[in-house]
């Protein structure tokens, strides 16, 4: 652990969890995320990624790392990627544009701990035909990850057509005011397939954490 | 308007609303809903049914009619039916054989009032085949009513399938505790397929009200 | 379908649903709007409708389309209307001016993809003589769509005056801060006059997807 | 004030607030319940309610007085009623039949406390006529309590149709399951009409106190 | 009644419900509230209260009326007050100084409509002696609007020190972020002292208008 | 820890926490409280108190004790009580007699537990002088538990008259349905006088588990 | 699909799935339960099981099956096991005694499946030792099922502790009334902890089915 | 009490309550902050805070005394602090940096009233190592603060390590959208570590309120 004064930097996280720690920026100072970023790259070989980071955030860190790159409509910026052989095939499905957000957020940090990502978005239920037509890169996931708001009906449906483990991530995008991201919430806690576990409203980030988890218990298996 | 000192009874709600006068039994006495029930059968020609009734409640009207009919499942007892051919064709969908109760309250009651209804029932989207394998109903339906519980995907799946106006029934059936219904009623709400508007909670009355004014609509179009 | 890459044009949509693609413009880049638009203009023959459209989405997209009109109160742009004869006609009352935007958003959808519209706008029950100097534009419309905010009572009062379905649209105007729309969502659900089904808050656009159905499926009918 | 030990019976609540101590009988046992009204009757001499009482504590009590009365829909005892001329006129209107107990609460409570009443039940929207055959009753009223569940419209449409105080108490009578009162209670909360003061929800009791200080206001001004 | 076309000015609202039409101004434009204040003006002689208005708004209308005031922390405009005497005093108490604006939109409401009003605020019951050193305001008062936010618990120690009708308006004012106002809401519905009815969070306007009803109706009375 | 199978007993729970393990008794059998009892009476020399217990229960397991007690309202079975001095004097008020259950919970645990309790009962603020005559016990208390239902406000108010610390708790009791003890939940979390902080609804005994640990550290402060 | 008139038994949904058809009983008569169950056991070869069944229930079914076995805590019966070898190793973990039959229902249910199952019960954070205690099994385990009411702080506690995924399930046991399960639903799914996903309120089945989709998914990878 | 027109300000709030009047800026004019600032200043000796101050508020209050500072991240102004020796030791925990802000208006609140603070943030659980190092400063502490978001387990994991009371302050802070604070506000209400009693979202202030109150009542015992 390294003790920055205004943070206590989480060096063993990925030893310990299966997922290093992230830099969740709101709230902290760019000077701050520049120290934390620099200790994690200086004292840990993780993958190193800024979530929620404006592009002002970007260009305090990006001189930190060769490879550094950002993904303004993610807000993600990404210092250090996994290194070594891909952990696994993820598929990451999307129902409408207004979930892109929240899917790249979820896409980029998995590719960035590891995965190898395949991507199929726009597919919502409204017409079923889109979804159909990605019957293969449904089959070809180790698992997935579905990413919908208004009725999240997605979520329910992919878990119908395939035996892999599906991670829902309610988005906060639609028409009307209210209470955001609560109706996909909802629904796909309630999801009428078994098969679907949640995380937080448009929290791609915990999506991806959960999915390298589970890609690593794949490859570490001993039966 | 008939005035039984403890309800007035509205005798030309058919004519002014396109759907008969029901009888709410809960909170009435038995004797107030004889009365009521009476009052109807005299003194209008309109469908005579009785909501959310006990099989006691039964008992007390069959003799009022020749053709009274009672239907467990769906609490319904129904004492005099439309008279004349059938106003249209109603789909009535649902999920699970949780939903049944639901879905036959609402099916009974439009057919009661004129309605020709199609039943699929147990055609939820975990095994999306089941509900593909009622293409041709869906097709021959003039609207369709949906009901369902827990993530309710199957209003937004079936709209994306017809041009049929879907009337959506959230109910309270599921596995977890919590407010009953509440997933499936913001579900529908929100549903991505535009097409679809819902009645409340497990109110496949509602359901069977708004169809019977819609295919109404259908016949009498002038234009 | 058509894939643009950043989305999956749904060509058939009004073929399969009875209603045309729409392009809800939060969250897509202007660019995105524009190539969406030509895809829809260029490839089929339905209505062209973008929802939630600021004027600068409009500049950019005006030019597609000689009959593109830009309606800043409802936020619509229609680049293509409905050809042929009216559907039917269809009354949409509001209850107070801050209501007008979404019943507007109604009323213009409705109008661009076939309906003929009535409008009667400020009939709140507050001063119910306002609703009821309207009896003639509701006995003529085939079916209604009620605007209301506040206690929503407009929508079970005007249910209770027509045989015709009624479409029920909460909005979020009003005088108190809290969950919008929430309470005129509730009262429209729990609506006492049975021929009430209710869209999202807010969301006219729904209110006349919905109605475009019925009125089709009024035309369409076979017996 | 009374010390009984279990309980401190406030003698003097008429003088100091308009309105006299009630035994509300839930959690009580049937001998506290006897030993607080006996306090009452002896010590003070303003009118003697209980709210919420079954059939088997009104059996506890009625010895005590002689012009005690028990009203089973209401779940009211009175064992003393109000002395003297009569405060102002209140008009009672319930929506619905299953309105009734909690309409019947207020009133009661009224008339022991001093009004008098006039009732208009089952006087809902969804039949207007029925409300406006009303006139003459809404016109003579000094105030007018409305009690109404489901959208709880009735509140809004009467308080446009009189210049009167309207005390509005919600109900959890219903045909859908969830939250028993918040759509009535959020619906009159936000009445359109300006004019509506809203209780709790079932809470005759606290219509009927609210409208006897109304109605004393009335009486004991000086301009 | 007067067609605006955009809007439909009730001309007669303060004979029918006892209080004048008020023109609420979100959501309308500066024109548009100019012509419904200039109708108002000439054609009834109510007085004239435009709420929620910005000093942009007052620019537009102040030249209509030589008696026009604004008060910015109430944000409303006066634009003709009651002629006559008054209808009686009204009490207005305020918790905290945050709740100040709500209650001047009270306070300055009932007085253009006719009221006496008496004020006493930042009398919350943090230091009840704040409080009881206004008994002499609290007992000259004919009613008495309570504004409060937090625990509101203001409303029913006021309830339980005077015998007139107490109209409680829970404000959104607090430290806390989440449901603006929902805590006060519930509390005060909940009132433990009998003799409080409840208005929408932030309504001062409403609270007015429901005192003003009262005032009136003590000064018409009959018996 | 002993392990027993079905439960691991905590046997240092109080050198630990300053507060014994206590026994939750729903969803045990008999057989397993008497086991877990057994434990805890045998291996520690803490306090043994069992909440949430039915009268079935304490047979099962009062000859465990010599000193066994069972207080019904407040379903609390005692087995052991604390030894040795007093830690201190715990007010427990309560606003009404529906709260008496949950108070008792909380002083029957204090007690038990080593406190010296006053109870103030039936002195909610609805009749402000029954609590102002309690200023004595006020005074005399090292910290007080508020208990209340309904508006809550007499926590607000109590912590305005003392500065010891207020532990609040919500109670479920009240006259209208709904969420059971959320009003007086929101309305203590959002108390006005600073220096009131809260526990879960109907939950004496954690409040009580905070008084002892507060009482403790009076006593075993060493600045 | 078998169509057995009252349900379409969906025969292939472990092929299609990863996780066989279950027959949740509630709602369903014991003879349809019968039908069921003998459907499933004489055309699939997948496992049986029957959730929320009562003991009456198992009667009905247990000369279905020579193996068949009934879980009264966890309301389970199980017809037919998976056959073959331990798909993987699961941790079942539980916060408190009364989460016993929630987990128990996703214990018995993983081993049912084909799951070997490691079970750790009460050890919830209250006492941290108790769950330290437990590293060996949680390092052991391939994915762990945590299972907690209240603040259910388990979760991240343990997904803090191990690089395996996290499948939370938030139970409806508690000491406070209100939404059951509320509170811990939204705690885990706003765990801090990365690599928690959750299911709904007590649905220890649904966590089950997620794990053996999951462990399923190791076993079967080819990178 | 000091009448300033707009405001009363409570001269003896700290001999009362133990906790002097502090100054909630928002809503108030800079004028009217300063000049409530002032009279406490003058007319009292007790510690004067003002919370929620933005930098300008600070600068219309900084001449007026000496020793005033100001603290952004926690946006407290502080113009006298408490004089004497200290009350006693604070621990003061934060879950993770976003809880900086209320952590800090607790700290420094506690310790312009008299408190020693110790702090220790970013001590979450995710990575309980860095909590298990605090073990001394928890042990040092008379009574502890515990600020967290997210799911807030840490309040539960630090009452089952130290026997003294645990103040909760849920915040706001967090990934996704919804009900600020409602998570860890429910989480810690339920925690299921019983000596641990909750204060409002964000509220910091209020907790050191509590805390001091808390701590003064140790240094003030007589037993």
């Amino acid at each position: 652990m390294a003790d920055l004064g205004f943070a206590r930097v989480d060096l063993t996280r990925e030893e310990r969890t299966g997922f290093p720690e992230a830099i969740f920026c709101p709230g902290k100072t760019p000077r701050e995320i520049r120290e934390i970023a620099r200790a994690l790259l200086e004292r840990t070989s993780s993958p190193v990624i800024l979530t929620r980071a404006g592009s002002r955030v970007f260009k305090e860190v990006r001189h930190l790392s060769p490879e550094a790159s950002y993904h303004p409509r993610a807000r993600l910026a990404v210092l250090r990627r996994h290194q070594g052989p891909p952990l696994g095939t993820l598929g990451v499905l999307a129902a409408g544009t207004s979930d892109l957000p929240v899917a790249e957020e979820a896409a980029i940090t998995a590719e960035a701990c590891g995965a190898q990502v395949l991507r199929a978005y726009d597919v919502g239920v409204a017409g079923l035909h889109r979804l159909l037509a990605e019957a293969d890169l449904i089959a070809r996931a180790d698992a997935l990850v579905v990413v919908a708001g208004a009725d999240a009906a997605l979520a329910s449906v992919v878990a119908g057509l395939t035996p892999r483990p599906v991670v829902a991530v309610p988005t906060s995008a639609g028409v009307s005011p209210g209470l955001p991201g609560l109706a996909p919430l909802l629904s796909m806690i309630a999801a009428c397939s078994p098969g679907v576990a949640v995380v937080g409203v448009d929290n791609g980030f915990g999506a991806a954490a959960f999915a390298i988890r589970l890609l690593k218990a794949r490859g570490e298996g001993t039966d």
